[in-house]
């Protein structure tokens, strides 16, 4: 199941390997036209030389220790070291549902200690995920204004993006595996430590990656098991076709709205440190003919809301939405 | 692939046999507090003794070639003697459509003329259906006059119906079919001269049905050949149960919005005269939960306009469809 993967820069490490084919994603300098270009078209690309975290490149589990300050942070545990996002909102209404992983708050200091202790232990690992705000310490704060902001703010106004909505400060141990599923905003990737591999699928990829029901706690994540997928419930992921890349210190992954990604945090190079940079939606979706395939998963997800709206009765959900479609526009 | 049937006046008929069950549709004098009862809670029901068209028990071929006058009747022609509706403004989007059967405009004396050259002509079965409009006589304007009304708006008062919106004259040579289908309107159908069999099926129904795309010309009917059913294609066809019941002169049908009906004008009768009353659904139709399968026929059909409509493009409509569903709520 490992299998060499070679970067760029010439590192090597080892990967899972997937029975899908994938194409590197496209690695360029950020002033590339060809890079913009891609960016305006709503395709992934890696961007190097962008220094759009250059002022926290420094950042590693001690400088953040000392210098965070000590609000809360989210930590989230899992055995299996998958790390399946699941929306609690959605949990009330699903009684059966178990969720994958379990999540407490600590400071950034328990959770260093914490991490220093279990980096040996494979059975439980860790995954930070918490927005910063506003009780970090001064230095964090320093650091934060002088991101470039002046290149975002210039890519979200050239792409005509929404509001920045938050970035995600995400520490995880060696090993952690975000499964793929989408977002609903366009997201600037930043890696400062560490090593992830990103696993991308077009957004027309939808019907090879079957999502969860829309009211599940699951919703926008694949129900297939990558490692071990149910080929007779989801037949069409033998014909997914992804891209693939690795993100080291200093890249930034543009990764489009609706663009499913899995993302692995690689063995033997230490935690990965990372933030996103959130954005929603261009604000006036342009409708020409034929959609994206982007525009067909909100016109559907709409649907979707509205179906369960109406019914007001999960159970209700798989029949209506079976007596609809089969045999009728099978 | 004929039975007999013997219906409550003790005449017998021979009915076609179909693979699935039917219960008799209730034959009730309407009057009857149940029979009441049946329309109010949307359930069909015989009804006799209304006198709705006494007015014109006394229309027969020759009548109604005498006085309807000289507008221009609607006269459809079938090689197969089914007539399966199809909506012509629905068309041009479907340009592989062959229309089932054909239909050409004539006066009523015309259409009385053909009817007695086809009559046994097995090949060609014609049927008459035009909305009696103000071309027709002054002698049918008296007997349209005297119509029970009185009883009719003290039904679609209890019942909170909507508007009248028109009266069909239907005339069908013996043996004409209309195949199975569902209406958006309430319908009390009154028989005036000759026998026909009434298939119903209740709205629950609908996943055993399989109508055509709400795009389709067929909206609204069933794609099941009930003499020849493809269990493949159409697997719940097995599980159908309906109702069943014959409609002879003087009979008044109450056929609910959403029920499904299949129309058989039987042979040795002489042509079949009806009349039909529909009406617009009830203006506020309360959504109390758990819905009504009839409720839940009108959010599906909301939301397959909806999709039909962001898409814009029909060749789009069954990939759509079956990737929101498909290893997802099946
Ligand atoms: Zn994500
Ligand atoms: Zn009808």
């Amino acid at each position: 199941m490992a299998t060499e993967n070679t970067v760029n820069s010439g590192e090597k490490f080892v990967t899972k390997k997937y029975p899908f084919s994938t194409q590197p994603i496209p690695r360029l300098y950020y002033r590339d036209p060809k890079a913009e270009h891609l960016i305006q078209s709503g395709q992934p690309v890696i961007l190097t030389g962008s220094n759009l975290v250059g002022s926290a490149y420094h950042w590693d589990m001690d400088y953040l220790c000392s210098n965070l300050g000590c609000g809360q942070y989210t930590v989230y545990t899992s055995s299996s070291g998958k790390f399946k996002y699941y929306d609690e909102k959605k949990m009330p209404e699903n009684k059966d549902f178990k969720p994958p992983t379990s999540h407490t708050d600590m400071t950034f200091q328990e959770f260093a200690a914490k991490l220093k202790q279990e980096r040996n232990n494979e059975k439980e690992r860790m995954y930070l995920q918490q927005p910063l705000n506003d009780t970090v310490g001064k230095w964090i704060v320093m650091d934060f204004t002088n991101f470039n902001w002046e290149w975002a703010n210039q890519q979200q106004k050239t792409n005509r993006w929404g509001p920045l909505t938050s970035n995600l400060l995400l520490v995880g141990m060696e090993g952690v595996i975000t499964p793929a599923h989408y977002d609903e905003q366009e997201n600037l990737f930043a890696q400062i430590q560490g090593y992830k591999r990103f696993l991308l699928f077009d957004p027309d990829q939808f019907e090879c990656l079957y999502p969860y029901p829309i009211y599940h706690p699951h919703d926008r994540q694949s129900q297939v098991d990558f490692d071990n997928p149910d080929f007779e419930k989801f037949p069409k992921f033998a014909d997914l076709k992804g891209y693939e890349g690795i993100v080291g210190p200093k890249d930034v992954l543009y990764i489009p709205m609706y663009w499913w990604h899995q993302v692995e945090s690689l063995s033997g190079h230490g935690e990965t440190i990372s933030i996103t940079f959130w954005y929603k939606a261009a604000q006036t979706m342009k409708v020409v003919y034929p959609l994206t395939a982007g525009q067909k998963v909100a016109i559907m997800r709409n649907i979707e809301k509205m179906i369960a709206e109406a019914l007001n009765d999960k159970s209700e959900m798989s029949p209506f939405m079976s007596n609809m479609v089969l045999g009728r526009y099978t």
